[in-house]
């Protein structure tokens, strides 16, 4: 048995997210499933990534494993899998990891990418990989706030709550949280040792309202306290968002 | 009567070029038209733009005119455009402009990017937007060859022949032409007093040529003085190319 993490990036335009779903739901995990399968020539395969992204959510450096009894090189595997995937998946890297290699447990951070358009009019070319967003932004608020979510926090007031996903424990750790202006966008980068679910697009949506003005940076202090979501902010649209980077 | 200079964004992957076609293509020009007609009110409108873009090309700054009887400022109209426009099409600005000037007959320079995406993998987000090529490339050849193309020449060789665009001379000026490396991207910046059909993809597809050692970069001197289309190289594909700004 070997196994092999892959390195992907993918348009989440037209998937209904990772995770393999039921019939006719087309996921990133239920597309590399049916490859791989036919690449191994096996019945079924099981594809791990570091978590799951939502809907409309996308990847430029989403990890994955994968294991199986095979003879190719992850050289061949990169070249087999390239020339068979749908256009809006490409397979960044193959590399052979130990056995105990688990794209999940074995995360030390991740990076995500929240990506806003700050202008009057919207982008045709960008439309699916922005937030569009035309309200004027303070940014130095914006980062004022940033900057008190960094450390460990019970960030129960940023998670959407899911009974399926609620995680046991809340408390997590933002090791980075940045806000930087090139021209018309505005970019989140947000790197932690696990996210709870929709704690990024939570996140954003209060600095979002902090950059607005409709809620004061220092009310971030208030929220990680209260540990309650309905005091908390909107939680910012898939769009815009994507998996910059894993690190283990 | 007032006119109305439009600079304009688009997505060209889901339309049929610029130019208005027969009923069931979908065109820039038809959308925009069908579209000024509703807010102005009127049967039907001409919108001029500073010349077509085929099939699959995008623009960031493509500009066109519109003339009407109305009594909308700029900024009015720019919002019912935007409120309107579909998607892949995105108004960047509405300006008032004397009644003389003219999108195409009025150019003074047009600036297209091709972008090719250099590197053995393809890309899932960027797909539409790029060129992938995944062969090595000499860059120091295709500036030599990109500095041969400059100043004012007979393009004969690098245009493509259609009797309906056949223009009556095919001496242009390229004032300026670099190749741009960033990470894996290659940017072609091509500024010319005008474009012959297809001019800017065949000079690409020679650049590329020159690129993976299949031609000297001199080749360009001779092919300019052939004036023969048949011995120059192959077209570069649609994808990759758009069409950045155009001044007056």
């Amino acid at each position: 048995m070997r196994n092999f993490k892959l390195t992907i990036e993918y348009d989440g335009t037209l998937f209904n997210g990772w995770q393999r779903q039921g019939q006719g739901e087309r996921t990133v995990q239920g597309e590399l499933e049916t490859l791989l399968a036919k690449i191994f020539k096996v019945e079924s395969v099981s594809v791990i990534a570091s978590g799951r992204t939502d809907s409309g959510v996308h990847a430029q450096g989403q990890v994955a494993h994968v294991k199986a009894e095979t003879r190719m090189k992850p050289s061949e595997l990169h070249k087999a899998l390239t020339a068979w995937s749908p256009k809006d998946i490409a397979i960044v890297k193959v590399q052979e990891v130990d056995l105990d290699f688990h794209a999940q447990y074995s995360v030390k951070s991740k990076t995500y990418r929240y990506t806003i358009l700050n202008r009057p009019y919207p982008s045709a070319l960008l439309r699916h990989q922005v937030l569009f967003f035309p309200y004027k932004l303070n940014i130095t608020a914006m980062r004022r706030a940033a900057k008190l979510f960094i450390g460990l926090h019970d960030f129960k007031s940023f998670q959407a709550y899911d009974k399926l996903r609620a995680d046991k424990t809340t408390v997590r750790t933002i090791k980075k949280l940045t806000v930087t202006q090139q021209d018309d966008l505005i970019l989140i980068d947000i790197t932690a040792d696990g996210f709870l679910y929709k704690m990024v697009r939570n996140i954003t949506g209060l600095l979002l309202e902090v950059g607005r003005g409709q809620r004061h940076s220092e009310e971030v202090l208030k929220l990680l306290k209260a540990k309650d979501r309905t005091q908390s902010a909107k939680t910012a649209p898939a769009e815009g968002l994507s998996l910059l980077k894993v690190l283990y």
